[in-house]
């Protein structure tokens, strides 16, 4: 028997969940829930509705886990909590410093539903985190670094799209590769913002904007851009769509450390990534773990959950015996 | 209170336990059990005493977790289900096909003790294993490669050495970039043994051994080498001391896979890692995994796991609060 997912919000990462769920034969796709009038909304699956978020509670019986797909900064820590009341619920929430805040409030939710929830699942809080614990825990004597890129950031995408004169934008975060060569080293290098990641952006100006005011202006952007080496290309609007059209992203999770009774042995330990896109990836990453969280309930437990907390046995769709005698 | 921790076997691995367990402040050596005159074995561990096999039951109490470094030929099918009966337990055993009887074996002797045993950790069975299924779990429609080395085959060195002539050896794997790419490009090639790893062997003859004699045997070895681009290079004993003494090894676990309606986006994950002494790197994995079997059994747990098996957080030394607010 399938574990009946649905979709809440079908932007670019429902769409991802959409696709994701088709390629694992033991999840099945049972609602997409949304805040537009639901006839608006085309989906690509098959036998299965569009309903407006307000219907949501009457679908309570008919979904096993519920898969939130809203922005992490005004979306998610209102409605994974909301949710979480009645339903199992997985979301990506990435605003790093405001996931123990989001962690309480989903938490004291889901033990009085009796639901199981997981909370920041992706790749970055997600695979990354992961990365970082595990290497942490073998390698206690040392240091780990994490890159991110080349791939769009739709925040600083955002930021330039905002500037006065600036018709669309895209971003690049791009990691600096000595920066990259440094950190293999061994050498546990004090790196500052700028030595670690560049930001390549690839503006189109409204007709007769002032493009030398427009470079300023991003390149002295405070949080954005102000602390890094930035390079300003315009572009047609033509140029764009052909050449920047995609969402790729990556990354790199470096732990350097020393083992013996002396310090004496050196060890690199390195996880990448490197993305098409962005929201698929992150929608795969999730979809495994809606499987954890089906499971999970099933089993009794109940309560908030992150990637630190799910064996990782429960992620696959393999049994234990299968896992075992594959893949160890 | 520290986890009380005991040494069972003194050879490389078992000394790589005893300098982890100095770099983990809540980790505590308590005892080294050997086959060999306790006498005879000096450890680096001031206030620890060294004792004989036969005197493990006596040490019943004092331990909470017994680190199991015998070798995976004939030490830790017997001894890892043995001690399961009295203590809870950590093995390496990394014969990938015999590893569902031993789980079975030691999961029959955890379940009537009500310890918990945890097998086959390092880095692989273990690290590797781990990536193999979160990656596997995430794109469902890939394929997963292996790499292993550049480093140290101890089976290999070994079967050199038992070779005519033969008075000392090291033999290194070494995988081929090529291949390496060729997986990272996402064509999912089909690799033949000799197109992933070539070997390297460093030969320290007898006086008056016939070198072309023992080159031939080596490089049409079965098994060991035949199916293998093999390099000889015959040295001096003084020049194997010098340049060969250590015991580096690392590898890299890489997936591939496509998401989307048509599977038009490209991912890759990569798992990497350079390690300058395989048996210090093995320890430190595996004394994480003491501390998760501690905490296991003190939540009232038992029976055989796997890597698999085990959430992460109950790796680190920080407490759930902590991990979420500086890892995730």
């Amino acid at each position: 028997m399938s574990v009946r997912i649905g979709i809440y919000g079908y932007g670019n990462l429902g769409r991802g969940i959409e696709a994701a769920i088709r390629q694992n034969d033991d999840l099945a796709l049972v609602a997409v829930f949304t805040r537009r009038p639901p006839e608006t909304v085309k989906i690509r699956t098959e036998g299965v509705s569009v309903y407006h978020v307000d219907d949501v509670l009457s679908h309570k019986d008919d979904i096993d886990v519920m898969i939130m797909c809203g922005g992490s900064a005004t979306d998610l820590p209102e409605q994974t909590p909301a949710l979480a009341k009645h339903f199992c619920v997985v979301d990506s929430f990435d605003t790093h410093a405001k996931i123990p805040v989001h962690f309480e409030n989903v938490d004291r939710a889901a033990r009085e539903s009796g639901k199981v929830a997981i909370i920041s699942v992706g790749w970055d809080p997600g695979m990354f985190s992961l990365n970082r614990l595990y290497a942490s825990a073998i390698l206690p004597d040392g240091k780990d670094y994490t890159f991110w890129g080349r791939g769009v950031s739709q925040g600083h995408s955002d930021a330039i799209r905002r500037i006065d004169g600036v018709a669309d934008a895209k971003q690049y975060t791009i990691p600096v590769e000595q920066a990259l060569a440094a950190v293999r080293s061994g050498s546990c290098p004090e790196l500052t913002t700028r030595q670690k990641h560049t930001r390549e952006c690839f503006v189109v100006a409204k007709e007769g904007a002032d493009l030398a005011k427009i470079e300023n202006e991003i390149k002295t952007m405070p949080n954005y851009f102000a602390d890094y080496d930035t390079t300003v290309h315009f572009i047609s609007a033509e140029e764009l769509a052909r050449d920047h059209s995609g969402i790729p992203h990556g990354g790199f999770v470096i732990r350097t450390g020393k083992t013996g009774f002396d310090g004496e042995n050196d060890h690199v330990i390195e996880y990448s990534l490197k993305l098409d896109s962005n929201p698929e990836f992150t929608a795969s990453v999730i979809v495994a773990y809606a499987r954890a969280a089906a499971r999970l309930y099933k089993n009794g437990d109940k309560g908030c959950k992150t990637v630190f907390d799910i064996p990782p046995a429960l992620l696959s769709p393999l049994s234990p015996e299968e896992l075992r005698a594959k893949m160890l």
